[in-house]
């Protein structure tokens, strides 16, 4: 389905019911897994999907947050998803952690994770990452902002759900030429 | 997916953003696209999907509008669909127009419908009704409310979404011993 450009006003931030969206996600989750043969090909397509929304969702999350500057470390980068870009989103904040002292790897923890509320996976969905769109859609908006990052959902129902960011590169190849990080 | 028995109270009204919704919304569709053979069943199984919303968000605008008593006709009915039902879950309100003198047929236009917003549908889409998930989520929740609608989509994308409601009958198979409309 084609989408149309869009030109957001930073001023423009429509809402929609948490309810009507949990549920529209556990509708799509449900045709994926009636659709294909195992949890972990559910997982890959959620994260695909989500990759695709996180790449539109960068330049919507930019122009809504006109006054944020450009990150000079990776730390910085996590507290712009734990505070920023969650909260614009999901309505929510997580905990972020850093992992090693390299500061390049992160722990983000969504104690009210919206897609989760109401939802209780039966035992034979264990493998199911319920939350996994969410790690699509950060490594999608990363990437439109030019960073290579891995993202791995480590704990999802019925925990709160726990995810790792590692960066991996900057993506010199899609800077456009004269711009800089 | 299992989802809990919900206990909401009538201040709790989580919101999330528009966007995260639409595009959510438009992977179900794109997914059902590429599953199923005809425009005509990805209308009907957004029917059946909306239909199943419908029966769970019932209870949540209840809870929501305590204020909200018994309709006496169908017209209240109307009105509360389009001013309340419309505002709590997509966050805009519709234009109702009835039908006939009869007191039971009403049009309900939609002029900002998010679920369109940024959509253009292709040529070869014409028959996909793109917004039919909200017919199905009115006929779920006025059956959970016991009455027996038909909704139909006679407009949408690129129009505004317009759609009609006519009223069947009440269900008083369903009224809890008891109770009564």
């Amino acid at each position: 389905m084609a989408k149309s450009t869009k030109q957001q006003q930073p001023s423009d931030s429509k809402m929609v019911s948490s309810e009507l969206f949990i549920l529209t996600y556990g509708a799509l989750v449900n045709d994926l897994i009636s659709d294909l043969e195992s949890p972990e090909e559910v997982n890959r397509q959620l994260d695909k999907i989500g990759y695709n929304m996180g790449l539109r969702l960068a330049d919507d999350f930019l122009s809504k947050n006109p006054r944020i500057g450009r990150c000079s470390d990776f730390r910085q980068v996590m507290e712009l998803i734990s505070k920023n870009g969650l909260k614009t989103y999901l309505g929510v904040i997580a905990q972020s952690n850093q992992i090693g002292n390299a500061g390049d790897e992160f722990s983000l923890i969504i104690d009210q994770n919206p897609l989760t509320e109401f939802v209780e996976k039966p035992v034979e969905f264990k493998d199911l990452c319920y939350s996994q769109v969410i790690c699509g859609c950060i490594r999608g908006a990363l990437e439109a902002m030019h960073m290579e990052v891995q993202v791995t959902l480590v704990a999802d129902l019925p925990d709160p759900t726990e995810l790792r960011i590692k960066f991996h590169r900057i993506l010199h190849e899609s800077i456009p030429a004269g711009d800089e990080l």
